[in-house]
This record gives C-alpha cells, structure tokens and sequence, in this order.
C-alpha cells in the first residue's frame, strides 16, 4: 500500500492568490529595496525604531562586509541578517506557485554572498563577525546568534526544497555542525542555550531535510537544559562584562522574559516574550514528534491550553503587553495596551501546525485558521507595502499619541520596522501557505483548512477543492482516485461549525458526525464529489467570564472572520454603540471596498452623545437609546483607510 | 460695620476629629522618625523607590549636613527638604486643636536648624549647598529649587501663624528675597522659571502674611514668563552639560511635562504632569485674585474646566497615565493603569480653594468635598503608617504583579516612598481642615463643608455646626449674633443633593433656591438655628458617554462617598457583578468596620463563572443571572484588609 504523501497542492482560492501574488508583486521587492537601504520609507512613526536611524535596514550590506566585499561597520539589532532569510525563504516558497528567474537569479546570488559571509568554522552572525569577534557565543542572553542562524537553517532547508541548491544546504549544515560543536555537556562546549529560541525547531526542521541525527539530538539537547541552569545568562554576562550590554535594558527582562526561570518540564503557565514562547513551544513538538518524548508532548498540551484556552485574543493575536513584548497571566487580556505581535501570530501557526502533524485534533487547525484571517494576516496593508508590529483590538489615533501607555499601538501601518522581524514572517507564512492545508497520515488525508486548492498525492489521489471561501461556505471537493486504495479523508469541522453543517457525498445528504474535529469521507471509487456547507450565521461571540477585559462586550464573527467597527465607517463614537446577541445583522459583499471584503451592519443602540465641558457625573437613569446602523469590517482589513479608532470588541445593550 | 472675619474655628466632626488626632498621634511621629532615618520600614515594595535605598529618607541629615553640624553627602532627590517642610507645615496646623509642647520644642529646633543650613544670601536647597554648589540655580528644568524653597516658605508662614516665631517668618522671607534678586528681566537675573511649578503659589502666601508686594509681583512674574522663553530649560541643560542629569530621563519629558510649551494665556488644555498643573492653577488663582489679571482668570476658568468637567475621576483623582505622573486627553480616563496621585488631589484642594476664594460658586467647594472624602484621603491607611502614592479605581494583585502596564499600581499602601510627596502632602491637608470650611466675603459668610465646626467670626457672629456627617444629611446650625448686624449665611447646596433638600430655619420649613449654589440665610436675630437635610440616598452614577473607559457602568455614591467593591467582601470576581440604576441597595452604618463606615449592599446579578480552561470564545446567548449581593465599602478605606482587588465602576446588567 502506497502511503498518501503529498506530492504537490496549488492554492487556488481567489481570496489567498490576491496575498500570494501580492507577495511577488510588491512585498518581497519592497522589502529586497528596504534590505538593501534603496527604499524611500519612513521609518519615524515606529516606536521599535532605532534612535537616529538614517538607513532602511543594512541587512544586506551586514553580509556584504562579513563577506569582505565592502567596508564599514554593522548597522542594526544583532539579528538584523534574519530579516534577509526569512525573505529568502519567503522568496523560496513563492517558486512553487510563480516561478520567477529574475527573483532566482537575486536569491542565487544572496546564497552566494551568505556562502561568502559565512565563517570556516560555519559561524555566521554578521553582528559578531564585524564588530565584535571575540564575543562570540559569550553573551547569549542578548545575541541572538543561535536565533539568527537557526533563521538561516529554515531559510537554507526551504531554498535547496524549492530549488535543489546544493549549496543553500550545505551552508546550513555547517551552521548547525558550528552549533553541535560548541553546544553540548563536553568540557570544552558551551552547557547552555540561546535566550531567543528558534534553533530548536530549526535544527529539527533540518534533521528532517538531512536525516542526521545528531540535529535532531542537539534540538532536543537544547529544549532540555533550558532551565536547568541557573544564572546561566547573567554568568556570561559578568565574564563579557556586565555593563557591555548588546541590547540596552534586556539584562533586567528576567528569567521568565528568557523562558528560563525552571525546565520546560516544571514550567505550568506560558510565561515570558510571546515570540519566544510560541517559537520555543513549535521546536517543543516538532522534537516530542520526532523523538516521541512524552514529557516534552506533556508540556505541549500544558503550553497549548494555557495559550489558547486563556491567553488569546479572540483575533488569535498573543501578548497581552508591550513591556517585554510579554504574556501576562491567565484571563488578563486588555484590548487596549495590548501587544498581540504579528511574530507571535505568525509562531502560533507553527506551533499549531507541528501540534496538528503530532495528533489528529482539529482545534490546531482552527487556530491556524483563526491567525490566517485574523490576527497574522493583520500584520500587512492590503498594498503589501504597510506592516503592524502591535496589533490591537480597540484603538484610537487620540489614545496612541496623547496616552504614553497606548504609544505602542499604531492607528497605521509603519513603513517598515527598526526592529524589522514581522515584516518578512508574514511575508513566508503567505507564500508557504499550501504547507497548512493537509495533513497526511497512515491511510488518511486531513484537509485543515477552507482554500480552495489542488493537491495531488503519492497514492495517486487527487483533490480538487472549490469554494468562495471565507464569504461563502459551499465547500466543494472533487476527488479522483487512480488506484483504487480506499483512503480516509477527513475534512476538518471548524469549531465555529460545529452545530450547524451539512455534508452531501456523491449528490446524497449523508449524516456525519465528527472524529476528533474531523468528517471521514471514505474515498474509494474513481471518482468522488462532496460538498460541505458550513455555518456563515453571523455570530456575536462573548469571551469567558473570566476576561474582565470583554465582559459585557460582544464580538462578531462569520465564518472564520472577526469583525470590528471603524471610525471612518461609523458617525458616533464606536464604544457608544450597543448591541445584543439579538441585535438583527445584514451581511453583504462588497467587492469594492478593501479589495473585496464581506461588511456587516448591526441594528445597534445608541444614546444622545452627552454635551461637551458639563458635568462629568451625573445621577443615572434609564438609558435613553436610539436605533442606530454600526458597521463592521474584517479585522484584518482595518486602518487600510483614514486614520482612526477601531474597535473589534462592542459594548452591549 | 465689622466684616465677619474668621476669628477662630475648630472641627468638632467625629470622622475628621479622629483623621486629625491620627495626625498627631501617629503620621507626625511617624513621619519624624522616617525623615531621621529611624525607623523600621519596608521600602521594597515602592515603584517609587530609589535603587538601593539604604535609608528611610537622609531628609532631616541632609539639613544638619548644610548645616555644618554633620559630616556626609546629601541623599535622596534634590527636592527631598521638602519633606521636612510639608511635615513642618502639617505640625504648624496641629497645634491648632492639639497644643503640644513636646512636638513644638521639636519642631521650634527644627526652624533653628533650617536657619542654620540657609546660606547667606538665603539660598536653601541642600541638595546643591552639599553637593553642587556650582550649579545653583543651573538646571531648572530637574532642580526643584524655587519648588522646595516655596515649599518651605509655606511652612514658614504656617509656623509664624501658628506660633509666632519669627525666626521661621524671616527664613521665608530671605528665601524669597534670594529669588526675587536671582529671578527677572534684569540682565544680572534669571529670565526663567522652575521646571516644577509651586513658588508661584508660596510667594503669594508670603505676600498675603507680609504685605510685600514685591513677592506678588515675582509671583505674577514666573506666571507671565512661563512658556514664553523657547528652549529656555535646554539652553541651561547644555550649558550645565547634557549628560549631568540630576534625575535621569527628565530630558526627554518633554515641554508639555514641564507646562512651558507656550505661554499660560494660550494654553487651551490641562496638559503635562498633574501635581505641576494644579499647584500652577493656584498660583495662578491666587495672582489672579491677589492682582486682578483677567487672562489670568480666564486661564484659571479655561483649566479648571478642563480638569474637572473632562479629566476628573468620579472620586477626584486626576492624572490618567504614569508615564510622567500626567493628564493625557480629554475624557481618557482609564480606571486600572491611571495614576491619580495623592498629591495631585491635594493640589486639587488648593486650587478649589483659591477659586472659592476668588469666586462665589458652589463647584470650587464640591471638588474640595470630593478630594476631603474619596480621592485625596485614600491616600493615607485608616492606621496613619501606609500611604498610597497612586489610586487607582481598579485594581488587582495579580495585574500589578503580571502586568507591567499596571506595576505601578499598589494593592496595599506602602510603608514610605523614596519619592516622599505624597504622604506629608496628605498630613497638611488634613492638619489645615479647619480653612476649608468657611469663605468670608464682604457682609457674607460661605459655609462650604458639612464638617462638624465651632467658629467665631469677628463681627460677633458664631456659627455651631453638628452633624453625623458623611453618614448622616441631617445638618444642625446654631448661631448667634452678638451685635445684631446682619450677616448673610450661605450654605453650600453640594451637587449631589441639588434635587432633593429641606431648609428649616428656627423650626420653619423655608424654600430656599440656591445663588450660585449656596441656600442664603440672612442672619440678623441673636439666635438663629438651621436645619438642612440632605439627599443621602444611594445613587448610581455615569459618567459622560465621552468617557469611553465608564462607558456601559455605574459607580455608586451616598452623599459625598464613593464607594467600592473589595474582593475580601465579595465572593465572585467583581467585574461579574452586574447592577442597574433600578437595582435594590441597602445601606447600614457598621462602628465595628474600617474605624466606623457606611457599607452598601447591592442587589445586584451574576452569571455563573465560566469553566477554567475551556474554548475562551463562544457564541452569545441571553444571559444566565442569578441573583446576589454585591456588598460596597468607602473608596477612601479600601485596602485596609487583606490584599485584594478592588473596582468603583461596576458593569451594567
């Protein structure tokens, strides 16, 4: 029996082609443009900018100096070279949907200067080699070196994946052979781990590439030791010299900002830098896959429900601070002064997909719907070209510059970023994206997600599926089957389905009741139609009542999409519009605004505004309300238009 | 005819009594021992704090060192004498109703010490006699040294009153005659003005206790100047050297901090650091009462406004943002990361004051009422040994611990502030009560407060006040009149009673409609009595819908208290509590409580709380509420009891 492994899947869905090719068309040369100082970008609305800052990024003359092809000094945050892998593997995923020879020739090239740039020992992190060489590997806490090469090992992996460059891989391996080297329990390693994980799912990623074991072992070495040394950081720190900090301010973040305070064994609560966690979380499950380590599967589970289950945004973005670009603690979920950090969506998506790979349970799936529409895909302008850091669930342009605690929170899309992380994540996340459509298991094939695409398999099935999807949810599949193999498909029930679907398999109505999330069709015949409707009601969901934040608020939803109300969309001041579960809703399509975008009318509340300059407080009687039409676009298409407040939580009536 | 100048008038009230015994039997004591360094406190838990304080305070040692009567350097901030003088001040107000020999000799020595550390030239600020004497008067943006000089002018004519000593009278005077000569257009002077606004104010008492109108006019002068010298602070900061900062970062905070970013008269909004505000605003009252200045006025009126019909707590708290202890924008009233300092509500009092004093209009009294009982006063423990320096009207442990944006906040009152403003602050506020009580105009006498009061006027009048106020609405006034003159009595109609009052005049039911807020008795006969009875039912309140943070709560008040929820009292998380304006409530004195409080029980609604660990996001369906008792407590007590949190809005049902 041939397995059904995945041989090739094409989006088709009309509304991720328009990203995908936007992608091609605008992000990955803008962001070429910025990495290269050639882009004329403000960079003066960002609050993570660098002080002074007079070029757009260097990132690519960093690489040109360590390569010896220029002079000068590096520019930036010392892990200013990921900002050209993860291009570089955006630009890697988008060959498979639109070959592109010009773009090959430029990332050809960029692997030949990365090749160049690299050290004989397969060290490479400009930041050290330039500036500060015999500080190497000596202040982990803050130099991100680990961080930074395990973002070219993803990068190298997926470029010799999409192009079979040889050498794309060969540097990799030689980055990780430097990091086997020089990390260990050996008296002449280095026992410890960086403070920004990554390396782990990195070197697992490239185990799985190369077979090679010991990756996989050094990944697991990594996620074992973390926690287990005490003062760690702050002993390096004292032997490199306590006041030569790399990053001002991040010797006092503290353990639980480094996910360090204990092993990942004892740790109870998803603590510490959002990014960090749900990074170090994707390298967790990838390993206990790999290995089958049940304290690290534990410990997935334990990480998995406290972040889904009490620390994320109904938008799916985490974070619920700016301090250390932090989780919080448990229900604490501030719309506000919240951070919800693009990188953090985007590193949910991975940690839910390695967790989707480790078990069949659709709820992974439902998150990595949840960022696609949501919380990730918020980080980026419809022009391709604008990018949030800080994604907020309710802010006003007044608040962000007058309110220092809201200063984080951008009313529009920056230029690009001092701190320049989210930006080219989003960037391989969208190009990547025919990665999160199927799982493939013994005997079954998983479809996880509503894009429209085609997919072959090694089995020799094929699937064809065809929707409107997310503003329609007639889910149409046309499968052929060239063997004859019965194989298990399970379409994913999405959790906002639940209650209310229906399934029709070769034109009959047939009952299905879901298994672990999931609708078995089994597919034997030549040839198999099934079509899936799926609950487009629109909703007004309500968090637990545990969130003080939300309570007595209402958000809506249809589909996959969370909704909020715009300024620019509505006359009245938004927190003045109150509605109820009952409020009567009207959905329509409007193929002209925000590039195509279903909207939502709420039959709303709404009280007289009081008078300006009066009395403040006032005896309270009962409300004098008024009908009034709120109206809601997808979240994720917010501030595309006139500066203004947001809100995607609404007041109840 | 003799104007009823205020001869003499002395607190009979319980509730205030036992606040100003408190004073003398433990705040003076007690702040004494912290400023000599001898007492055991815990510092640690103080945002506040100065890293690795050692000391309680250095306050007292630093005078003795300037002094020449101790060996050392000075510690603390540079405007840490102040205080000694908020304390020398509060002291000098005690003796009032507590004669006390003991504390006199203390403070009488204390007088000869300051004597002692004055310069020749009557310069006082020991910060720079010890350690910079070089930089006198250098760097007025950080130096607070017209800000701690005015403070002690303060307390100089406070002592003088209060006890005749005119060593402590021409302290004051050399000090203002430094500046005077120091400060001014002359070319040999200062055209400039302190970074932290208050001499403003110090000066006009001076003038006000010495008729020198030489200090009204430098009073009116730092006024006219302020804001109209661009650049002024920086020019200073270079010329001292950028990189000296006396307290780091104040560089960066900005010319709206310092309220110099253009002159008084074209300032439309209260902007910058709150404290600085509002002992500016009183100054400003003062001139412009002391002068006539109309712009001044209308600044004054322009201010107040803007503060309290758009920037005010409902318990008088102000300052929205901890970020430069500051005001943000318009209706930005946030109740959990807000400051609201003590001081602030303080200072609030004292601009009341010079309004009331400057103008017949019952709101100058209102605001007094609403700091006395709430805002103001929560910053001191029932015991006299904690103080808070925020007060937020909600709070959590577990936020202040877990969230950043909220560490600031304390849950529980602090032992002492390395930044010792506030509690000192409150000790003369209380101290001084009985000046709050009456405004004399010509042929009038205001009866602003319901604090139980025996006064002798100059023209014969005498005025017994006697109530169970704030508990109790029944007012009883008895009054003679020794020279049969007649005398006008106006007696303040508070806000929250404007609906609902009676007026009986010698057992007569009167109607009386109030001018410009006050019920007007002409008092002619020998003995008059006068019974008010005042709306004491419990009432919900709104605030503006302009006000997004209150937008769809209540917040409860029975006369002048505010009141709150306290975790200690209630079972349920207190967001979950849902009340409307129709919901029954019970009010019950309890003497065993908090020192004696009146307590609300609220009929209020409660869902049942939510499954820990469960989807977090659920479609909304009517709510499911049963009934419970939702038990309120004053604002100005909370946090008296175990550690908890605490919330004055309360959500809708």
């Amino acid at each position: 029996m041939v397995e059904p492994e995945l041989k090739r899947v094409t989006v088709t869905s009309d509304f991720w082609k328009r990203y995908q090719e936007l992608v091609v068309s605008e992000v990955l040369p803008y962001q070429w443009a910025v990495m290269n100082d050639e882009a004329d970008i403000n960079m003066s609305k960002d609050p993570q900018k660098i002080e002074g800052a007079d070029k757009n990024s260097h990132a690519v003359a960093n690489l040109k100096i360590a390569a010896g092809q220029m002079e000068g000094h590096h520019y930036g945050f010392p892990f200013q070279d990921t900002d050209v892998y993860k291009w570089l593997e955006a630009a890697a995923y988008s060959f498979s949907y639109h070959p592109n020879p010009e773009l090959k020739t430029i990332t050809d090239n960029l692997i030949d200067l990365i090749a160049d740039a690299q050290d004989d020992d397969g060290y490479l992190s400009t930041y050290f080699q330039i500036d500060a060489p015999e500080r190497k590997f000596k202040r982990l806490q803050q130099s991100h070196e680990l961080y930074t090469m395990g973002h070219y090992i993803e990068a190298g992996v997926a470029y010799h994946d999409a192009t079979g460059n040889e050498k794309a891989l060969e540097i990799a391996k030689r980055m990780a052979d430097c990091i086997v080297r020089n990390f260990g329990t050996e008296d002449d390693q280095i026992d410890g781990y960086d403070g920004h994980p990554e390396i782990e799912l990195a070197l697992s990623r490239l185990y799985e590439a190369t077979h090679e074991k010991k990756y996989l072992d050094e990944a697991h070495y990594f996620l074992q030791v973390r926690g287990t040394k005490p003062g760690f950081f702050e002993k390096q720190n004292e032997a490199d010299g306590l006041e030569r900090d790399i990053i001002p301010g991040m010797r006092e973040a503290g353990e639980r900002y480094y996910l360090d305070a204990q092993p990942i064994a004892d740790q109870e609560t998803a603590d510490g830098h959002a990014v960090r966690v749900v990074y170090l979380c994707t390298g967790m499950a990838y390993v206990a896959r790999l290995t089958g380590d049940e304290t690290l599967l534990e410990a997935c589970h334990r990480f998995w429900k406290d972040i889904v289950k009490r620390r994320m945004y109904v938008t799916g973005n985490v974070g619920s601070t700016t301090t250390g670009e932090a989780f919080t603690y448990d229900y604490d979920l501030p719309n506000d002064t919240m951070y919800g950090e693009t990188c953090a969506s985007v590193g949910m998506t991975f940690f839910a997909r390695q967790m989707s790979l480790l078990e069949t349970n659709s709820e992974y799936a439902d998150v990595i719907e949840k960022e696609l529409f949501n919380g990730a895909l918020s980080g980026m302008a419809l022009d391709g070209k604008h990018f949030f850091y800080v994604n907020p669930l309710e802010a006003d342009p007044k608040a962000s510059t007058f309110n220092p605690g809201k200063s984080h929170v951008l009313t529009h899309r920056a230029d690009w970023f001092g701190c320049a992380c989210c930006p080219a994540n989003l960037a391989r996340l969208i190009t990547s994206l025919d990665q999160y459509i199927y799982d493939v298991k013994p005997g079954e094939v998983l479809s996880n997600q509503f894009i429209s695409n085609d997919a072959e398999f090694a089995n020799g099935l094929s699937i064809k599926q065809t929707s409107n999807f997310p503003w329609e949810g007639n889910i149409h599949f046309d499968i052929t089957n060239a063997t004859g193999e019965t194989t298990q498909l399970g379409i994913r029930l999405p959790n906002w389905s639940k209650s209310n679907y229906s399934v029709t398999v070769n034109g009959t109505a047939t009952q299905l009741e879901a298994k672990n999330g999931y609708l078995y069709v089994p597919i034997a015949q030549a040839s198999t139609t099934i079509d899936i409707v799926l609950d487009m009601n629109t909703k007004f969901m309500r968090a637990s009542n545990r969130v003080s934040a939300d309570f007595g608020k209402y958000a809506v939803q249809r589909g996959p999409i969370v909704f909020c109300a715009e300024e620019t969309d509505n006359d009245a001041s938004l927190w003045q519009y109150e509605v109820s579960p009952k409020s009567e809703t009207h959905y329509s399509f409007q193929p002209n605004l925000l590039e195509g975008v279903g909207t939502i009318t709420v039959n709303a509340k709404l009280p007289q505004e009081d008078e300006d300059g009066v009395d403040l407080y006032t005896e309270a009687t009962a409300e004098q309300l008024r009908d009034a039409k709120l109206k809601l676009v997808p979240y994720y298409a917010w501030a595309n238009r006139e500066d203004g407040a947001m809100q995607v939580w609404l007041n109840k009536e």
